[in-house]
This record gives C-alpha cells, structure tokens and sequence, in this order.
C-alpha cells in the first residue's frame, strides 16, 4: 500500500484529533494512502519530544521550516496557533507540498487572500478543518437541499453558541486577540457561516451587530490583573444568500447551558431541516404534503445510509464521536493525493469564508448592509 | 356577587374563545365581577343570531354601535376585522366603557395611537390579546428575568414561525391585505415583539430585512385567478433593547412543520432561559455554577408553583390549553374593573408594540437601523 | 335548548373540575343537553354553601342522599371519596337517574360488579372519569391500531409513575387505605390499564409484583407519630393480552421527576406508537417501509384533525389542557342521555379494568399468574 | 514503550471494531503497553488475508489454534461466532494466555462457567465486550448511584429494543438459532442485564415471559424457503435485586424504529436518572428537594468531567461515538496486563450475566420466579 509521510505542526486539542484521525483511516476507509507519521513540530524541543512520543510520530522539531523541508514529509498539516498558518503555509506550498491547515485559514483576509493564490498557482491540493461538514447527517442534508427534496429555499436561521467564555472570570487568552482573528464571530461564528455557505450556498449580503458583553477579563486565571477586551462576545447578522433565501446568524461563546449548540433551521418551499450538533447523530426532517393527522417532524438518527457513517459501522443508531469527524475529515485530502478525489473545504472556499466573517465585521462597524464580494477587491 | 354585562363583537376563533373564557372564568379564580354574556354583534343577523345561541349571549344585534350604546353593555370586547377595532374602541371610549381588544391594536400606528391617547384621556381601562404572556411559565421566566437569577440580560433570540402560508396554493386572504396590517411580521410578529418586551425590555433600535417568497396566491381556494402580495410572509431583524442585551427577532408564516412555534433563547450572565409555545407548559433553565458533572438545562414542567396555574389544576404535569391562556386574560379587566388589579397589556404596550412593528418594516424598507421611539413623533 | 340538571357530589379537584366542564361545553360542543348546576353536596353545610358559591351551583345540601333524590337532579355525579362511590351511585340508579362517576368505580371489585348490575338492570347511562382517554391524540392513537397501521400488535410498555408520595415525609392519606382502594396500583395504575385496554384490548393473564418501598409515613404533615403503610409504592406486573400482544406495565408514585408519566410504548408488525402524557398534545409514530435513510419516528402535534381538537381550536400546535380533556368527557353522557351517542368508558369497561387491578394484586400476593376473567367467578 | 502482540478471530463488525480500537488507543490514553497487531485469523485463507490487510495485521491465518498457539500472540481476541468462543478461549487460557471475548461469552452457561473456571484457576485476565457499560455516562450513572446521590434505589425500567428484525422478510441467521445463543434476550438483552447489575447489582429472582412474534422467517433474503423460528423476538421479564430494587426489564429486536434503544429508568429515594444509549452522550438526573418551581429533570451532556471523556476531547458537548467505547474497553485488558488496574467485566461477571439471562429463561417456561443463584449448581 502506497503511503504519505504526515508532518504535523501543533499537538494540541487539534493536533491529538489529526494525529488520531492518521492512526485510525487506513483501518475504516479505503484510502489510497496510508499516513505514515513522519515528524511533529511544536513550540520547544521538550513539548516536540512528548508530544512526539504521545502522539506517535517519528521523529521531531521545534523549528516548523525543517518540517516542510524534509523530503519525507509529503503532507504539511498545521494546527498552530492562528497566526502561524500564513508562513507555515507558504512555506509548504512553496516547497509544492500539499496543506492540511486547521480553520480559521489567516488571521486576517489579506493573508488568506495570498495563501488561496499561492495554492492555486502551485497547483497543490488543500484542506481545510471546518470538520462540521463532514457529518454524514449534515451530508444527507446536503443532499436532501440539492436533490431539491425541501424545494426552494427560504429562510436559514444559524447559530453557533457555546458557553467556555461565559464566566466572566474565564480569562484573557489569545482567542480575544483581535491581531489573532480572535472572538466569536471569527473563532466560532466561522463554523456557522461555513455551514450556511455548504447547505445554502454563498451569502451576497449581510448585515451584522456585534458586542462585547464581558468588557475586561482576568489577564489569567485568579489573577487581579484585568484586561480589556476589544473583541466580540457575540455576533447577530442578517443575510441575503444568493439563490434569494435569507435568514438570521449568530455566534456567542457567552451563551450559559450551550456545549457544542451548531445549530441551525432551513425551510424551503416544501419541507423544513432541524439540526443541532449537541445532538449530531440526528437530522429533523418535515415533508409538506404528508397525510392529514399524520403530519410531524421525522427525527433521523444516523445510519448506514447516509454518507460515509456506513465505515464505522453496520448498524444504525450506533452513534458517531466528533473525532471521527475528523477521521472522515482526512479521507479527503487522502483520496485528493492518491488522486480518487478531491479535498473539500479547500483554502478557496475557506477564504470565501473568511470574505463573509470580515464582511460582517464590517457591516456591523459602518451600520450598513455588505457584500462579501466586496472584500476580494479591497 | 357582582356582575358585569359583556358585549362581544365578532364570533370567529377569538370570539369563540372570549366567550368561553367568560362561561368559565368565575369558577376557577376568584374574581370581583362575574361576566354576564348580554349582547354579541356580529356582520349580520343570521350569523348574529347564531353566533349568540352558540355563545349563549342573551341578545344579538348585525350593528356594533347599538352594541356600544346598549346599557346593559359595561365592557365591549372586540374580536372583529382588524380595520374596525379602531372605530369600535373610539366609540366604546366615547361611552365611557372598558375595552377588551384582539391584537393587533389596529392596522396603522396612527389608529393605535389615537385609541391609547383616547383611553387615557377618558381614562378606561383597556386590555389587548396577547395572550401568550398570560402563560404561567412566561409569568415564571419573567419572574426569573426580573429576580436576577440569570443576571444581566446578553442576548435574545425570538421567532415566530408557523406554516399555515407555507402551501403556495394557500389563498389570499385579508391577513395580507397591507392596508389592513397584514403580513406575517404584523400578524405572528407582533407576539414575539410583545414576548421580547415582557421579558426583556423595550427595544431601542431594530434593523429589519423582510421577504415575500410566495408573490402571488390563489384569489380563493382553488381559484386559477392569482393575486398579487404585497405583504412580507417572512420578516427577519436585528434588535438592540433599552438595558443592553441585543438580539434576533423573526416572524414567518411559511416555515414548514411549525404549527405554533413562538420561541426564544435568552442568554444572561448568570444562566439561560429556553421555550417553545409549542411545548407551553415546559420551560428550559439552565443556571451558572452548577457542580461540575452535574451541569445541565434543567426541563421545569408547569404546576402549582407557577404562576396562576393553581387555580386550574393543584397538581403540577397537568397542563393548560391554549383557551385558558384566555381565561387568565380575562382575569386581568376584571380585576381592574373590580379594583383588585390593572390590565396588562393595555392599549400603551400594545402601541408600543405595534411602534416596534412599524420601525421594524421602515428599518427594512431604508435599509437603516430605526427607534421605535422615532415613531411616536413621526 | 334543551337542558339537563346537575347534581354533583364533592368539591374537591375533580368537583371542580367537573363544575366547569358543565359551564364550558355547551359553548364549545353542540351538545343535545345543556347542563344546570342544580345542586351540590358536600360533607358539612358550610362546605357546600362555599363549594356552592364558588361552582355556582343553584342550591346545596350536606346530604347526598337530598341531592340524589332531589327531582331537579336529573344526573348525579360522584366526585365524593372512593368509599362513596357505591352507596350513591346504588341509590341514583335506584331512583333511575343515569351516573358519571370518578374512577376508581368503587373500593372493591365486589361493589364494583354490584354497580355495574345495578346500572345495567336499571338501564340508566353511566361515565366514568378515566379522562385520559377522552384525549384527541389517543384517540388517534386508537385510530391508527384499529385502522391496522402499525399492523398487528407485539408488545406494549406501559407505565404511570409520579413523584407525590416520593419524599418520605409524605404525610398518611387516605389514598393509602387498602380499605378504600388504596395503592399506586389502584390509584394511578388503574389509568395505565385504562390505557392498555383502550388500545390494546383486554388483558389475558398477568402476573405482578408490589412493593412498599416507604414503610411508615407521619401520620399527618409534620406529625412525629408514624403509620405503617400496608399499600404498595409501586407495582411492576407482565401482561398477556387476548389478541397475542404481551408487555410490562407500571405504576408508581414514588418516581422523582415524573410528574404525570402516563406513558406507553406500543410495537406492532407495522410500525410503532411512543406517548407521554406529560406531552400529552403529541404522538410519535414510527411507519415501517419509510425511505432509505429518510426513517424515524414523526412528532405529530395536535391539531384539528385530531378527534374533537377543532371543537376547542381551529389551529393546529395551540394544545388542550387537562382540564378540557374533562370536558370532552362531559360530551359522552350528554350525548348518551341526549340520545346521539353512547358514554364510554362506563361501568362495564370500570369493572372490567377493576377485575384487571384485583388480578394483579392476586398473582402478586400467590406469586403466580392470574387471569382477570377468573376475577368474574370469584 | 512496551508492546503487546494482539492475535484477533474474527474480522467482522466487532472485529473491525477492536482492530480500529487498537490502532487507536496508544495515541489517546496513557496505556501501560501498546498494542501490535500480530495475527488475525479468519474462517478461510482468503477472508484472512484480506483482513489482515485491511485491519494492518502482521500476519493471518485460517487456523485459530495457530493464532493461539504463536509465540508472539500476548493476548488472545474472540471475535468469533459464539459457538467459538468456548474452545477459542479454553485453548487461550492453557496456554496462559488472556483473554479478550465479545459477550455472549458463550452459547450455553455449562460452558460459561468452564471458560470462567479456567480462566481464574490459571489466573489469566479476562474481559468480555460489555461495551455500552464503559460509556462515561454510564460511569457517571454509577458514580451518582454508588456515591448515594439519588438515595436508596426502588425501581428500574430497563429495555433494550431494536428493529433490525422486525420486518418479518428478514431471514434467518444463526441469531435465531437456539444451539448458539441466539433469540432477543441472549442477543441483546444480555446489554441491559449487564447494565442493570452495573448500576443496580445483582438480580435476586427473575419471571420472564418470552415470545416469538414471527414464526417463521425465509431462510435466506428473497427465498420463499420458510424456516421455523424457535428463538424469542421479545422477552418482558419482572425482577428482584439484591439490595430490594425492584424493576422490569425487556428485549426486543423487532421494535419498529428503535435503532439502539438500550434505555433505563433508576428511581432512588433521592432521585432518578433516565438514559438511552440513542443519545448516549447524553444523562438525565433528576435531584429531590430542588427550590418549588424550578423543578426538573436536567440534561448533563458529556464533557471533560464524566469518566474518561476528557482523554478524546478536552471541550463538552462534542461527543463520543460508539466505537470509541471500544477503545475505552480496549485500555481495560492493557492496563490489566501491564498492571495498573483490572479488566470489567470480566469472565466471571459475564458468567453472572448469563446466570441471569438462563434464569429469565427458565423462569418464563416454567411460569414462575427463578434465582439466577440457582443456576450455579445447577
């Protein structure tokens, strides 16, 4: 079995879940390359040593430019802090290697911009982690939108909310860093968005509101020592998709009782989808035109017959964990190199994505509705 | 015991439903006037004299101002087309007699305003139809709100989505006649505007965003003669209120599988509050510094600790129906009529309601962020 | 409109529970009958002149035996304490006046099959208040087995748990008088077996166990001194039916949490029903033969095409409340004395559900299966 | 870093699921030893070859007594056909070696005891595929039951129902043959025996009652071939604990739309708890004496705090899949074998189980209670 040497940048939360996701693909898919863990970069030589000997991987470094320049690493995957994807990136794509880059894409829309460009004009494939997408149910509903099954579209209400900032004794971290394509719109409101733009379709206006609800926080945790936060808390916005649907989006990492609440409602001309990835083994579905006093939402659970839940497992209702998600999530770039397939989100889209979340930045500071199309021109 | 001699105009749903509240209010609460059913009116006499033996109103009449003048009339409840609840109320007003009124007050902001300057002047007691605040476990989060027990209000998300439009072959009816303040964000619109302002507070300035997806409908059912709407079937908005929370509001009349879906999700500094009136009697509480392990939405089911719910049923899990919602409405003038209480909401919320209504639709049509308060000198 | 007067015995939740059914359904339903509140009994003078006053009965007395006797009464119906039910409902009969009863139908089956005699000799009409049944989404329920949509019958699960006699303070009430048909089994199980037999069909065989789980409770609220309780907390039984169906049922009121889990599961060859009356405004029905990857249990809501809904609303997703689940129980014996219908459940199918009960407690206390019919014989 | 050679029978869904379990773990948990896949053995030279490849097996090979008998095979893993598992595991154990087996541990309980007789006179570790019991919100469960938190237990619902039988078409397999174990109750409702006693403890007396709803099955999919079926499709049985719980407890594989419906309901004198493992990241709790009106059951959705959760993800709410349970079972026999803890349930405990399972059985032919003690001298 041919295989493709892994060199993988961070081993943090994300870092562990890619590094899981290497170990175990070649066991469920077929995958035309079987990952071979070759090098771990992280920060220090002790952090790269552990985490190497954790994780599995060869061999190690604290200096991420000899990861991409060492000829067994035939796959750069970054899971970096936010800021280090730019050069890491470049850096790869200059060396034609292929990039697995953990979302957001850049901290700001000028670097995703020239990092899109660059993978394009190398030619060399890309991924990026908006992982969300792969669930087999989110597929299926996908398909149930496309196949036209719900009809026209007419409204989308999305939101992303999670509670880890909700105390306001959660302390300052670089998620707040503004220079960092910090706050919740950029660090969680991203998944929606991509959502939307992946059942949807792109978005041609928007219109957003954003606030900061908890205005200085802890520089650490216990400490005295407050910092004032300049980012968002949580973001509103109103949109215009393309195809003439429209709807409500938000994001909050402040919302109390809210785990992983990826949710959001479509109604289309003849049928409606529900979903909530708290609860993302399940997809709600509402037919128009079922049988008078038999009418009702379906509840879905995940099976066999959606999407690629058939490899982990024979049987429906089993269930699905976030980190096969991931697992799904490598098959594409996998299947792109060994040529059986192409890698979706690619830094294309993800700069697409990144075009709407700074869109809405925008709409919010001036008031005023705005195109992401906008953005590639400016 | 007391008495009061009620008029009724109209018998439709809602006059079915007043005067039902009416047979059974007195032998469930404790009321200072007992409702004595003497005179419905209704468009003409057969359909009056109908209506009257089915209500069991004593007498009956096809012309509301003999109604008005009647003496035996000592409160004029009006459940009839929209465009006549202003001249009815400004001629009960006239008389000197209370008025009971459905929502929407009236079908422009002008009307409205003249029948709350009216009742004041004349100083009668009024009351609109908003009858999902009357819903003891609405009572109950308010009561949660108001107590601090999920402190500082962040944000707020409010829909109203049902699809009884949802049907393209759905025909036109006077629901979207715009000069009768039709339109799903007036008509649906306007209870989660009433909720948001329970609950939250008065909303300072809205951005609105509405949507006409089906443009033409059959003039009757079946028809093959189309008619053009003009009015939105769905209404999506911004909001930001008085005490700083901010949020998103929507009203649709063509979400498919949504049959009563006046829902929010309110977000505070120290906990979440979540319902569904599709599920009335449940209400979601999820409160901050719970142990760890042992954190979750906690699912409280009405009962006697809730609100008026005693005076229904003395053991919690029963429930209440939609129609005694109404029961607890009409408490709310007799207790004011009585001298043990006031009205609420009277014809000042309903205005200020229907103030947020008409911003909304002007901030949609300019493309501006819009006061409701503006609307009070406009 | 012709009239019918009332004599009602007891005041207590379910007098006055009934009292404004009788005010209400003439408004809602076309019943043949309209009830008078001619005359209520009540243990003292004081209480009944109050109960009176409050229910707005015409005339009181603390004498039943005036009530039933009295010839303005023309239906006599027992609210009273269980130990009553025969003396009154015997002496009604005996005067020929038809009898709506609570449930239990009387302390033992014994009394129970006397009633049932006596009722069937006389020809007189008889209810009794198994209101669960009367609900629209049981009674579609009902439609859908008979119809043979979920097909033929395989096994039923069946439970009513509540959490009132949960805590162990609980104070000693006469519901735990074996004497007067006391227990969980008897008083709350005897809804599930309502259930089970309205759905299912008569129970074959069953074989149960009882359990006292708190064996003394203070003989009062407060009080020091303990009584030994000598009623079963809960009884879990298995069930064979006649048409080859089997399952488990039970009762409880010592189940923290549950509030009014009057719940069931039902399996057929065709599909399946999962009810919760604590949602009792909704029904998930599973249809076997759904698409490939579009199956699931469907959430139907209430709505106007279930049974009498649209008496109450002509909107689907408003919801009924308990207490008009009463009224609709009204509607069987005004339409049976009226004569365009027939009331049910009455003193047949009480006895019948009673023989059920006294066969579960046998087979529990000899530890051996036990056929309700053998109960006929005893 | 230590190693241990893995020799696995057996490359079907389960076996699938451990090789993927093995790759796996190193890189999640700190395990004392790491797995290396040595040898897998299948029912023919082809199927093994193609599964070694597959599942990245060192080697294979048609010959399970060569597995067991390789020097480098440290463990031994039965994946097997039940009828296996006996001489599989006996053959292990005389050579000293451990034993990993999927439940049922074997067809008959004379041969149950013989494996754990074994297998504890030659003092090797033992584990047996409980899977569903290393959920951590099963732990959790237990954690809350053993810590006293919902008090003193008295009743306990246990089901397990799928549908994977239920349509009458489905043919027969060796499921449904008698001499190997199979019928509903071995089948599955071996999983909710192992979770009652996990939770609950052990049973004291059981009376079962059993039935096939499906007499007879074609005896290959398509084939008009009819075979008989002397198997149950559901089993409802009452049962009896140790420590005076007292419950029901069912199987069912022909329950339309149940997919993996391993569901319970615990009621203790200070609380109750309600799962289903179709939400299986997901645990209801209800705690007594909670403030009058903001009662209710709370949803605890998993996170860093349940059990061993936080070794996948350091974030709640994102969930575990099911063959993650695996992997958490998997670290079970490491750390046995490397001496940091012992492997559960183990052959003794599975032999409990099939105590239990035989008990039911018995007890249900012979129409009366039956102890699962009875059935060790038996």
């Amino acid at each position: 079995m041919k295989t493709i040497g892994i060199g993988l940048v961070g081993s943090g939360f994300m870092g562990r879940c890619h590094a899981n996701a290497y170990s175990s693909v070649a066991g469920l898919f077929d995958v035309p390359l079987k990952p071979k863990l070759k090098m771990l970069a992280e920060a220090n030589p002790e952090l790269a040593k552990e985490a190497a000997r954790s994780l599995q991987f060869e061999r190690f470094t604290a200096d991420w430019t000899e990861l991409v320049n060492d000829p067994e690493v035939e796959l750069v995957d970054i899971t970096a802090p936010n800021h280090l994807h730019h050069p890491i990136a470049l850096a790869a794509i200059a060396k034609g290697k292929p990039v697995y880059c953990e979302k957001p894409l850049a901290c700001t829309l000028e670097e995703a911009k020239t990092m899109r460009d660059a993978s394009e004009s190398a030619g060399v494939a890309t991924l990026v982690g908006y992982n969300y997408l792969q669930n087999p149910m989110i597929q299926t509903a996908r398909e149930i939108v496309q196949s036209g099954e719900i009809g026209e579209l007419f409204s989308f209400r999305g939101v992303h909310a999670e509670d880890f900032m909700a105390d306001a004794q959660a302390p300052y971290t670089n998620r707040l860093d503004a220079e960092q394509g910090g706050g919740a719109l950029y660090d969680i409101g991203s998944h929606i968005i991509s959502l939307a733009r992946f059942l949807v379709g792109p978005l041609s206006e928007v219109m957003g509101m954003q606030s900061t609800v908890i205005p200085e926080r802890p520089e650490a945790t216990n400490s005295k020592q407050m910092k004032t936060v300049k980012v968002d808390d949580q973001t509103h916005f109103l949109a215009r998709f393309e195809n003439g649907c429209s709807g409500t989006l938000e994001a909050s990492w402040v919302a109390w009782g809210r785990k992983m609440h990826l949710a959001f409602e479509l109604n289309g001309s003849k049928g409606s989808l529900v979903f909530n990835q708290e609860r993302f083994n399940e997809l709600r579905l509402y037919e128009a035109n079922q049988s008078p006093g038999r009418e009702g939402f379906k509840t879905l659970h995940s099976g066999p017959d959606h999407g690629t839940y058939s490899k982990f497992c024979p049987a429906p209702g089993h269930q699905l964990g976030f980190n096969e998600l991931k697992i799904i999530e490598v098959t594409q770039i996998l299947e792109a190199l060994g040529g059986s397939g192409s890698s979706w989100p690619d830094f294309r889209e993800a700069c697409e994505i990144q075009k709407t979340l700074e869109a809405v930045r925008i709409s919010a500071a001036e008031s005023r509705w705005f195109s992401p199309d906008e953005m590639e021109t400016t």
